[in-house]
């Protein structure tokens, strides 16, 4: 069977290898915009033969969209459009409600089947794909009754094949929870490394007095713009909703503090105390 | 010669486990108001014998007081006041400006430094405490010309032979840049937790979809209360300030958001990105 790589980045580079190293008679076609891209993952041994979107469409069986999900907007209805009878095509994207929105307005829905995994790095590109990286991991498939039951059953079993735990939701489910668990998350790390960059101009020695502690919070802080501009604007609504909470709580922590409320300051931090649970969930997976 | 360790949680623990390992004669004598916390301290070695502070800092050359802030800011002053002369008392507290204030007050003020190790975990408590935390780290010492040279290079010996990186400054530089790189980072933590288990009340299987990502950014937040309420109170100026300035950037990140400024999130993100710099530095410490 061959399958198409569209997208020989992180995620779409782990889900090549980890597949390989199950079925080593896979054959993988690397599709990429950039030629470094494609020459680190034929290199690396992500994909064995590299070419055009096209003639990469007309041989694979399965075809993985693993682009930054403003490229996956642009480029489902294309690939519903010229993909053969019979064939599958799945996508990667970190944000659901749009992207199911446009291929459900397409004739060949039911050859899409949309995934997300969660799983992830700071880093991108090829030469950060690894192996380890989604089995053991959630993943999540949207919609799975607007698919056909045989290409649902393709990406499942190639899922399931690689140790990853499938979830079902909706699309809008899906967005509203990445919201506050991944995005969120994101654009605090961002927004505390610029905080203390900005303070850096005035007080240069301020790094050195940094820990594992901040480097552990700020980590995500080294993620693609490019790749996150787009999640948080097709998902703005929950996001904005979501980073209005959060400041809102932040403003109660400044307010405790400039008022010497120490009794509120306690509570807060005892009630978000409890994320240990969830945390010990987490780390369990 | 005999050391005191006042307060025997994860700071005072690892200190005298780090010691130990390096200096095999030294005796230690742990002080603590939690007669769990000793029995935990002495079945782990981390001190020899336990006995009511009045009595240990009779027999101790040097007394490490390492308890949180605001037991330091009441036992500093009883502490210089019962200390026998040539001895040497040492802090470990996460503020420096206030507890130097005292200090500055008292007519054995030479006997006292001033030191702040840039190390720890989100966890607390003599359990805790393990050999490894300190050596290889940042450490602080604050307005060290007015300690007497002996209690200085006693100390300074003890914290290079530990393998930390001995860093002078005064307390208010100490404040301001540990509000920005450490106090900052935790109530970023503690509040992305919190906003997060309130969204778990409406969304019951929202941390399903939490990953390695969201793990690290809110370790933070299992951090003790009570250790952190009376630093956020004793740096209430800086951390103010350091919050306000967050939310003015998270306030920047929603509101390109909100308006779809593609071209804003990239370029707040892409200048985030330069903390990749900062955290190749501290990664290689």
């Amino acid at each position: 069977m061959i399958i198409s790589i569209i997208g020989v980045g992180l995620l779409g580079g782990s889900f090549a290898l980890a597949l390989r190293e199950k079925y080593p008679h896979l054959q993988f076609i690397g599709v990429d915009q950039s030629a470094v891209n494609l020459k680190i993952a034929l290199a690396k041994g992500i994909v064995d033969e590299v070419m055009p979107l096209e003639e990469a469409l007309q041989k694979a069986e399965l075809n993985v969209l693993a682009t930054p999900v403003d490229s996956i907007q642009t480029l489902l209805p294309v690939l519903l459009n010229q993909i053969p009878a019979g064939r599958t095509l799945m996508d990667l994207g970190s944000t659901k409600e749009s992207i199911c929105a446009i291929a459900d307005n397409h004739p060949n829905r039911a050859q899409y089947v949309a995934v997300h995994p969660m799983a992830g790095t700071e880093n991108s590109g090829p030469g950060a794909a690894f192996q380890e990286l989604l089995p053991g991991k959630n993943v999540i498939i949207c919609d799975s009754k607007k698919s056909h039951p045989d290409s649902l059953a393709l990406v499942e079993a190639f899922l399931r094949d690689i140790g990853m735990k499938i979830h079902y939701m909706t699309p809008a489910e899906h967005d509203l929870h990445l919201a506050y668990v991944s995005h969120l998350s994101h654009i605090s790390s961002f927004a505390l490394g610029l905080t203390v960059l900005v303070k850096e101009k005035d007080e240069k020695a301020i790094f050195d007095m940094a820990s594992t502690g901040f480097s552990s919070t700020v980590r995500l802080a080294k993620s693609s713009p490019n790749m996150w501009a787009p999640i948080f604007d097709q998902n703005k609504q929950n996001v904005s909703r979501a980073l209005g909470d959060y400041i809102e709580l932040l403003k109660r922590f400044k307010q405790a503090i400039d008022t010497q409320d120490l009794e509120q300051s306690l509570s807060l931090m005892t009630e978000a105390n409890d994320i240990g649970r969830i945390l010990a969930g987490i780390e369990k997976k």
